[in-house]
């Protein structure tokens, strides 16, 4: 599994939203060997085919992502669905060539909410990994109850169980990407 | 049936786009005593906690949901889910107080892209109706293969079966507004 | 709603199925001048067109649909959707002439199950919902995590505050089946 | 992929099904190397865990489940989902020790339906493999239209267009399969 790197991808804007917090803990919790860095999508506009050209922010972005040997996703659910913000930035990168930066990656995805761990929107984000040809790990799955605790202010992971689970599924998402990359 | 006023959502910001030229085309369909406008999301931010102040835009498309008997969403697919400008729209509206823009509301959803209709994005539409509390009509649905024609370059419908297929939709939407109201 | 007669379906075949037991207990939990009885799944076979005969078992569950004013899912998850007897009971009587048994009906959905009671088996339940014209609450939605207690040995409900929700959802219920007939 | 055997579950039960057709055309279309055997289950029984025996019928489709190193579901659309004896045969499976019958199995979907081709219960099915720990294939999906014709009276597929894509899929899953065994 030398030299996996995954990106992080999260669909909240806020500054301090534990979905956010959840990568950073998974950049600590990574298996040897493999490196994790986020994308900021703070800066994105909504994509529109009338306006195809990539700003400096999508051509950012997109940089990161064809280094990517894997993808996390971390996954707010607003509404019973999924953020407009991670939406948005797999439906500007799904526009590029052959799906150069998607095609037959593997994905973990996480997700921080109530109590039902953000899990409705994941289902619907899995539908999305059908047509973008991601393949999310089926197990382990991560929800995270955000309202029972477990995170500080910045929305850092504080809790030990869930750290443990979120290192559990980084060393799945690298034995994963492994045999798909094979 | 005297009265009801309809508000058309599109997710799509494309000027030619079929799926808000679907809206333009209820419009010419409604039943009698029946009145719609189309919101422009052209401007709207994706929410962000952080800035939960409203924007003039935002505050522009509340006052016109607020007048809404009934919502008309044309809801396109992209990646097999939801167009992220629909989504956002429903995200800011989905915080104002008591849910007083969206609670108890009946809605048509239409849809036009490849051979299924938008469909997958539709169902995930439905899910997110339950928790903001919309009520979409069961029957009939409106799903437009737009790939087959039938829209001209402007993205305005001319085939004479999906027209009257949308009179029939708003003429349902209609009754069900009214039955909702009583 | 004076006269509202309620009809429960359970997934379940346990004979101490919590999912049963919410039915039993909602029963106790009926708003005044409702009545509410539960359809026996246990003889109905497999609906296959090549067969399209009604046993007396189907026919025994259609005579009980028939009086409902409205339906109460008891919706097991099984591997993340609906339970077969409950889809099975579903497909044979969306097959009576005019979907006489279903079409407009209101319909509150519960479940009993782990840590999420059964919300992704209940959101295929609520897409099945829209074909067969029946219309479930948006809310109160009803989870129950079984494995947390509140049932005893038998699948009766003994929790009071899952009780009371379970009441606040039958008053809903009616009144919700009391405004689809008007 | 010398040695790659298939195994085909149909959710209908009608002799003269266009879903069980696409499986005897499957097997005409499979890669060189690669067998495929169709289970039958017209006599399963529903699954009830107060009688967790299993019955030689379960035994039988459990033995060939076992020899299977991937499986391609047929997937009917029955009221917007799962076919109830689709769905049964996958919790009966699931409930073996250490899910040995289903863990990390490659897979594929064929559906035969209406305009959308069982897509609404594929999607359904989808969600059922998360649990059930299932990879079915991204790409290529596969929908036919069985009422616009392309099958036979026994239901067995006429279309040529319609077998090349059969071909094509089956290739695509024996590649599967055999990077998921690697």
């Amino acid at each position: 599994m030398a030299g996996l790197h995954f990106v992080g991808i999260s669909g909240s804007l806020r500054r301090q939203s534990t979905n956010t917090g959840l990568l950073r803990a998974a950049q600590k919790a990574l298996p040897e060997g493999a490196t994790m860095e986020i994308v900021d999508l703070s800066d994105i506009p909504f994509f529109n085919s009338d306006n195809p050209d990539k700003p400096a922010s999508v051509q950012r972005v997109f940089a990161q992502l064809a280094k990517a040997d894997a993808l996390v996703f971390a996954c707010p659910e607003y509404n019973y669905s999924i953020a407009p913000a991670l939406k948005n930035i797999i439906d500007w990168a799904s526009r590029e060539p052959n799906n150069a930066l998607l095609a037959g990656k593997a994905a973990a995805i996480v997700g921080a909410g109530g109590g039902m761990g953000t899990s409705r929107a994941q289902y619907h984000l899995r539908q999305v990994c059908v047509y973008i040809d991601v393949h999310p790990l089926n197990k382990p799955e991560f929800f995270a109850n955000a309202f029972a605790g477990g995170f500080d202010a910045n929305g850092d992971l504080t809790d030990p169980q869930l750290q443990k689970m979120l290192a559990d599924q980084m060393a799945a998402l690298a034995r994963w990407a492994t045999q798909l990359k094979a």
